[in-house]
C-alpha cells in the first residue's frame, strides 16, 4: 500500500510517496509560486504523479493523499485563509480530489499535521506540540485527535503573551507574544542587539565566521560562550512561560518541541523551560516530560503522510 | 421524570430534585463536615431521599443523580483528590450507586459541571467558562463535551500567569497567577491596601457602611468612586490577560464568566477584559462574545443536574 504526501509551505512544496510505515520511497520538491489554486494544485498533482512514476506505480494506486497547507483549514479540507498565497475559502480537498481522481484526501495546516505525526510516532494520545522556527506555531492532541477549536485556529501558543512590561513587537502586530520573544527571529534580534553593545561578542561571531542569527548563536553557545548561552536562556524562559500557561490550560501528557530552532537547539532551551514549568505549572504538571521532536527536518511532510 | 442533584462544596452541601427542565422542585442544604467518604455520602443520600419525600416520590424513582465534587474527578467518577475533605482516590460514583440503589450517577468537579450547564443553557457547544470568586476556576467545552485533559485537570486558567514583574503570591504558593491578581480575594487585598494609603477611600467605605472587600468595592464603584472603579479595572485587565491567552490556545466560540464576583460585577470587569482581547487575542478572536453566567447563585447545583 502506498500513501501520497504533499507539504505545501511558504517557500517550497514537497511531494512524496511513502509506504504504510511512512518510509519515503520517492520525493520531488519545487518552489512555491503565487498562482491560482487550480493551477497550483495541478502542479502538485503532476509532481506527485512523477513520484509515483519513479517507483513504477500510478497515482490511482495511492491509498490516499495527505496534504499540509500554509494557513487555516477547516474540518472539510477547505483552506479558509492562506496569507502567503493570498487565497481565501479555497476548497482544497475537492479540487485535489478532482485533479487526482483520488477520493481519500485529507488536508490540514502543517502545525496540526506535525502534532498528529508526533503523536502517532510516540504512540501518545495527548500532547502539546510547538514549532519553534522563524515564528512559533502550536497545536495539541487530545484523545488521539487534533483539537481544532471553533474557528479551526486553536493552538496559537505563539501569540499568547509572555511579557507585559518590556514587550517586543511581534510579526502579528501585537506586543509581548511568545513568538516575539522566543522564536528563531527573536533570538536573531537579541544576537544583533548584543553584538552592537558588546564588541567581544561581535568578535566571537566574526572569528568563527558564524552568522549573527539563532544558528550562529547556538554554535557559540555550544563553545561555552556565556552571552550566547544567556540569549538561549532568555528565549527558553519565555518559551517556558508560554508552555507552562498552555499546560495549565490543556493538561497534556507530554510536550514536543520541533521546528528548526526548537528541535536543533532543544538542549540550549530545555533547562530554562523546565525551570519555568517548576515555578509556573500546577502541581501535577511540573514534571511533564518535554521532548525534542523526533520527526526530523521534513516534519511537515511526515505530518502530511500522517493525515492518512 | 425526576433528576437528583448533589452539589458538594467546601462549606455546604445542597441536595435537590428537579424536573427534566432542571426546575428545582425540592431542596435540602446542610453544612459540609470532614468525615469518612461512606458516612459523608450516606448523609447526602439521606438528604436527597428527604427531597424526594417532600414531593412524594421515592429515591428509586430518580432517572439519575448528578454530583459535583470539590476536587479532581476522573472520567469514571473517582474523586482523585479533594483538598478540603482530605480525601484521596475515593470511588465516589460506586459508593453513591451502592448507597442510593441508582445506577445512573455522574460525578464531576463543580467548575466543569458549571461549564457544561452553561453550554446546555446557551445551546453552545464550544465555550470557555471562568468562575471568578474567592479563587478563579476554569473549564472549557468543545463539541458539547467537557475537555478534561490527561490528568483530568485541564482548565486551570486561574493559575496561568498574568504578571511577571510585580507578581502577587497566590493561594497555590506560586506567583503572578490570574487568581492572585483578579479573584475576589485579590480585589479585597487591593481594597485594603488602597484604604491604608488613601484615607478618603477608607472614609468612603465607612460612611456607606460597606465591607472592605470585593462586594463593598463594587458598591462604591457603582456610586462612581474612581479608586473603586480603578481597582475593578485592574482586576479586569488581569482577567483579560488570562482570558486572551486561553482564547488563543483553545479558540472557543464564547466566554462565560460566573462565580460571585465574576457574575455580579461583570459590568465592572467587562470593559477591561474586552480591551485586553482587542490587544492580545488573535485576529479572529478579538470580537469573541463575553457573557456573564446565566446560571445564577446556585450554579454548581444546576451544574450537577446538567451532568444527567
Amino acid at each position: 500500500m502506498y500513501i501520497g504526501g504533499i507539504d505545501i509551505g511558504g517557500t517550497k512544496v514537497i511531494c512524496a510517496v511513502a509506504d504504510v510505515n511512512k518510509k519515503i520511497l520517492s520525493k520531488v520538491t519545487f518552489e512555491s509560486q503565487k498562482d491560482k489554486p487550480e493551477t497550483f494544485f495541478q502542479k502538485c498533482i503532476d509532481k506527485l504523479a512523477e513520484c509515483c512514476d519513479n517507483i513504477n506505480i500510478e497515482i490511482k494506486n495511492l491509498y490516499g493523499i495527505g496534504v499540509t497547507l500554509p494557513g487555516m483549514v477547516d474540518n472539510n479540507g477547505v483552506l479558509l485563509f492562506a496569507p502567503f498565497l493570498g487565497w481565501h475559502n479555497v476548497d482544497a480537498k475537492a479540487i485535489l480530489q478532482r485533479l487526482s481522481g483520488i477520493d481519500n484526501i485529507k488536508c490540514d495546516c502543517d502545525v496540526n499535521a506535525c502534532a498528529l505525526a508526533e503523536a502517532k510516532a510516540a504512540d501518545c494520545g495527548s500532547l502539546l506540540w510547538l514549532t519553534v522556527s522563524t515564528g512559533i506555531g502550536g497545536a495539541f492532541i487530545e484523545d488521539n485527535q487534533i483539537f481544532k477549536g471553533y474557528n479551526f485556529i486553536a493552538g496559537e501558543i505563539g501569540h499568547t503573551k509572555v511579557e507585559y512590561d518590556k514587550p517586543r513587537v511581534c510579526s502579528c502586530g501585537q506586543y509581548g507574544c511568545a513568538e516575539a520573544h522566543a522564536s528563531g527571529t527573536a533570538v536573531g534580534k537579541m544576537v544583533k542587539e548584543a553584538c552592537e553593545n558588546d564588541s567581544s561578542f561581535n568578535a566571537a561571531f566574526e572569528s568563527h565566521n558564524l552568522s549573527k542569527d539563532a544558528k550562529g548563536c547556538a554554535a557559540l553557545a555550544r563553545m561555552g560562550n556565556e552571552k550566547a548561552l544567556e540569549i538561549f536562556d532568555t528565549a527558553g524562559d519565555y518559551l517556558g512561560r508560554a508552555v507552562a500557561n498552555a499546560v495549565n490550560i490543556i493538561n497534556p501528557s507530554a510536550v514536543y518541541i520541533g521546528g528548526g530552532m526548537g528541535a536543533n537547539s532543544f538542549d540550549l532551551l530545555s533547562g530554562a523551560i523546565r525551570k519555568r514549568l517548576l515555578s509556573d505549572a500546577v502541581e501535577f504538571s511540573k514534571d511533564i516530560p518535554v521532548y525534542p521532536s523526533k520527526l526530523g527536518y521534513e516534519a511537515a511532510l511526515i505530518g502530511a503522510l500522517s493525515l492518512i
